[in-house]
């Protein structure tokens, strides 16, 4: 048998301790699949005191990251710390340098840093990947970059934030308010330290960069990603859309258009008989559509300590295996510059209109639909016994620009009592 | 850019020509992505003169696919005439002696001849891959040999006979009797030749038989899956499932146990609100279960030019990138040789009984039962207007050896109108 795989761990939280376990447990299984033996040669943490709950006497202990990035007795740096830049760039950084492969679960540094990290490491001759940076335990990236390696890709998308997928089911199944779920997710420990990462997007946005730069072979853009947040989902929307037949979800979705690269992550109506509508609680899924393959769906646990390790030890094996593949799937001098989208493919949109109860209303309402020059699909209006009337629209495919400027002529009839509110149906 | 990989294409039907559309239309693409050109150099068939709607003029035709498959022009065989021995073993065995990487889509021949391809395409340090033979265009070979190398596999089940599941839920949809929609499959020319392969469970038998393999570290058995057809299943037992909350499919499930490899191709209830209960037409499922991933489920189509090409290129893209994995992810001289397991996992399992309306007839049902050691989740008797009264049980867990003596029991009292069908609910 060839000579062991050596890793050296940087990041003892939930996911490293599930990494050792992996290893220390599967040592044999592991072997038999590399054909060669993976082990833990160093680790690298804050505490080196706290009781971990495995076994870390066989591991030399290193303070520095970046010192552990470089020991002559590693092969692999994991990198498991987290943070865009800070020690975990910088022992990346030292780990390129020093000729070693670097596996990341690290979607905020890749985000950011992705294409001159991936460069370096090309330069470098080593492998950087980041299957755990994608919807966690779910091999996305390798489905993407290898599996369907054959297609053009024309979408991708996917719930890729647990945590805010958790918040809308609940919302829906027990009729509660954002708020008070958005206590309780806090209080058990689901949400991020700044909750805005999750519930305004950005985590789920990070990921949606990444996997539009694989999917497309252009230069990751975060900056380039339209982001919108859950927080002003309300359980009226939540459950008006869901008796049209539709559920709320954070989606990101991603395009190469002729107008540019699309990349959205905001919340979407689904129908609630498809894949993606029928997702509970804090299951991620990704939907990849190829224009050979046509829609493959794939659905797992985006989190947590062992669906995240067990994507580090798929990259770990890959290296063990001897596969050698640039970060984005093609040379990162390859990945086209391509410009965000001005405007976002046409949809058609649920609207939700809260108007004054009076003669006239509705015609006012419609007189500026038209317009615009948006029509309307579908409108329902509910019977109620205070003066304000809820009704709700399903608008043709319309830009989101042309809905803007409906909304604003809404608005200008005077009818209305409180600002309409506006989601996109995502046709998936 | 390094020089071209060149392909030898033997079968040129609708997946043969998938093949050929995807590496004409997207040679840049795969050029960018494998950092090579990839080409065809010469093809085979039977019929030289039929139009194919593709231009082969670029291309050598060789009437022997054994002759193709060694040409020194190729690097890779790509296999797609299908068969399980005869000219496709043939010419697979003839390109691996001859130093070729083989690409198939032959789940007939890897599921019977699997172990010995495999030993001779590593002792000939070839490639020797089959992405496109199992569930078509989902790339679960690459999501369990490599994304998920670093689980315990503990199941992997799925729906992976795209005809069988349209005809099933066309029966539950439409209400229609197999008869009449086996007889529309047929003349819709989705059935193969020998109708058995599709709706006997072969054909997904072979798939589950190569799943199993890679999953657990086993030889490939085909001949100890346990095969039951969809051909006895009514619209009766459908509607009546339905109501209880379940639908029934054709589902393949993968196990090492204590008592051996099970393995099971066969009508199963699973719950209507699962991902697999959700799973409708001639789209397929694969669920794997892995020790830190938990539950990861790929969806997508089985069949077709375009998703079994997608499949196809995805092999020859990681040969074209320099990856060599042997043909069951880990060395075929260390796949383990398992018995099949004596007896499947308990289960409940749905009963339903057609008995005579008759004082005393369920007390006769229940004493089978009770003496069998099988006991009653939930029954149901309904309402009816002749003389037969239709009742419908689900068991707790059981063995099939104690269901099948319970059976015993309840025919001996000779209550029953028709023999007692019985259904295994599969936990999902």
């Amino acid at each position: 048998m060839s000579k062991p795989l050596r890793l050296g761990l940087a990041g003892l939280g939930t996911v490293g301790v599930g990494v050792i376990r992996i290893v220390q447990n599967h040592a044999d299984l592991l072997a038999a699949r590399a054909g060669r033996p993976v082990e833990i040669a160093a680790v690298s943490a804050r505490s080196r005191s706290r009781d971990r709950g495995v076994d870390l006497s066989g591991y030399a202990w290193v303070d520095d990251p970046v010192v552990l990035a470089t020991r002559d007795d590693i092969d692999v740096f994991v990198e498991l710390m987290g943070g865009e830049d800070g020690p975990a760039k910088a022992a990346t950084e030292a780990a390129i340098a020093a000729g070693k492969h670097v596996v990341t679960a690290n979607k905020a540094m890749l985000a950011v840093y992705g294409q001159a990290l991936a460069e370096a490491a090309e330069a470098a001759n080593v492998a950087l990947r980041f299957e755990a940076a994608v919807a966690g335990g779910i091999p996305v990236i390798k489905a993407l970059t290898e599996g369907l390696a054959g297609n053009r890709i024309r979408r991708v998308m996917g719930v890729m934030n647990g945590t805010c997928n958790y918040i809308l089911t609940r919302m829906e199944n027990e009729h509660v308010a954002y708020d008070q779920v958005f206590a309780d997710a806090q209080a058990l420990g689901y949400l991020e330290a700044d909750p805005n990462l999750d519930v305004g997007g950005i985590d789920a946005g990070h990921k949606l960069a990444l996997l539009a730069s694989i999917a497309f072979g252009t230069r990751v853009n975060f900056d380039g990603v339209q982001l919108e947040g859950i927080q002003r989902i309300s359980i009226t929307d939540i459950e008006q859309a869901a008796d049209m037949g539709f559920r709320i979800k954070l989606l990101g979705v991603a395009r190469l258009t002729g107008r540019g690269l699309e990349q959205r992550m905001q919340p979407c109506l689904v129908p609630a008989d498809s894949p993606l509508g029928q997702l509970q609680a804090a299951t991620n899924m990704v939907v990849i559509e190829g224009d050979s393959v046509g829609q493959v769906v794939l659905r797992g646990a985006g989190a947590g300590e062992g669906p995240t390790a067990s994507a580090v030890m798929g990259d770990v094996m890959d290296i063990a295996r001897g596969f050698r593949l640039s970060t984005f799937g093609q040379k990162a001098a390859s990945l086209v510059d391509v410009q965000p989208a001005q405007a976002a493919t046409p949809a058609a949109f649920y609207l939700r209109l809260t108007l004054k109860d009076a003669p006239g209303v509705l015609h006012k309402i419609t007189g500026a639909l038209a317009d615009a020059g948006v029509s309307i699909d579908r409108m329902r209006q509910y019977s109620h016994r205070d003066t304000a009337a809820p009704v709700l629209m399903v608008t043709h495919k319309t830009s989101r620009a042309e809905l803007d400027h409906a909304i604003e002529g809404i608005v200008a009839t005077g009818v209305t009592l409180e600002h309409p509110v506006a989601i996109r149906i995502e046709e998936v």
